[in-house]
């Protein structure tokens, strides 16, 4: 059996806050359990905070907002690698770190009422493996977000960043239960691991960890952009 | 807490089998509980295999196989409406029912070593809606099958067949915690159930079923095909 269980009563996270202890006072954690942190506390934890009242817009900023606030889709662009795609006031966005999502994962939700936005952190992999460092425990720790994909509708939560187990089991050449060897099965453990948390994670119910238990993860040095396909590896785009 | 449970010891998956009673005996569900099938069994269990042997490949399918068995490559062009991409031996391909996943969902393993390959089922829907009777209590059903997606490492697994239940949740206009209201947040609760049920399943560890336990699923008429994005709204494509 595995467990998913929210964790509650945590203080509201500001710059400097040490989610790693706050966590593990938060939740008996025991060795072998995965924390999946919501990214918006970790934003907030690292400072990652633009208020909209201090940005001035470029002169592209405004052409393309739309109806938009312009300062909003101005800190879009500063976190933007890449447009993929803009039309109907949404940019997908690839980011720094290689995630392809809509607005860079800019967001103004849970923040403080529509007047500043989150960032996503610098590192997420970093941010996962010093939340893990506070926490002492020998647990794994995923960043989580929420982003939309190709091809289906509705949101699914990823890893952003993680620390501490593989963020694939690669499962080639295993044999199935009828000796047939496995030709193309990596599993994106992380992820699925991220889209189990964001079935406790609702956007207003203020529960932004979940702790995993009774998952064995695959053990290994993974980082969260081990989970992003070079471009020209990418048969689906 | 939610609970991810294994449900083990169902017979072996034959054509006309009573998969939902199967299930029930299986395991003590509860009302409100939902049940994620493994794809793979529901296509046995619907009589969706071809015998490699039996199949003739077209010329198309013997000039595209580079160097994979023809026959094959002739039974997923068989599943195909339409091919997304074609490379390196791999055939992305739209599905009839509008999945796009590597050839068309065709699949030999598991099957019986390499001899006969499952299809998808046709209405992975309609499946769901049977098993869900078959068991009589009130769940939700999702047949749940293994796909590769654009920019992200590895598989994870989605919805392709659902009964019972929303297979989003609109937030939309509904307050954050600091009264801001959310703005695109349609979560895709299916497949985030199926993405959670694949933790528990192991291509090679025989659990064919997951069972859920503690998750309130939005209620509503849901359909797999609800999370299939027509094209001309996709903005990710």
């Amino acid at each position: 059996m595995i467990q998913l269980l929210p964790v509650r009563g945590m203080p509201e996270a500001v710059p400097g806050a040490p989610l790693g202890r706050w966590i593990a006072d938060a939740v008996a954690i025991e060795q072998g359990d995965t924390l999946v942190v919501a990214q918006k506390i970790v934003s907030k934890a690292e400072g990652r905070i633009v208020k909209l009242a201090d940005v001035t817009p470029s002169e592209f900023a405004r052409q393309i907002a739309e109806g938009r606030d312009a300062r909003l889709v101005e800190i879009v662009l500063r976190e933007t690698r890449r447009i993929v795609r803009m039309d109907r006031g949404v940019i997908i966005a690839e980011t720094a770190h290689g995630f392809v999502c809509a607005n860079a994962g800019v967001d103004l939700s849970n923040v403080d009422g529509g007047a500043s936005a989150t960032l996503l952190p610098l590192d997420p992999d970093a941010s996962a493996a010093r939340i893990a460092g506070e926490i002492g425990v020998a647990v794994g720790v995923i960043i989580s977000d929420t982003f939309g994909r190709p091809w289906r509708e509705g949101l699914v939560d990823v890893a952003i960043g993680m620390h501490g187990f593989a963020a694939t089991t690669d499962c080639r050449g295993q044999a199935d239960s009828y000796g047939y060897p496995l030709q193309a099965t990596i599993l994106a453990d992380a992820d699925q691991l991220a889209a189990a948390a964001g079935l406790i994670f609702r956007k207003t119910a203020r529960v932004p960890v979940c702790l995993i238990r009774g998952f064995s993860v695959t053990s290994g040095p993974g980082k969260a952009r081990d989970l992003v396909r070079p471009r020209d590896k990418d048969l689906f785009r």
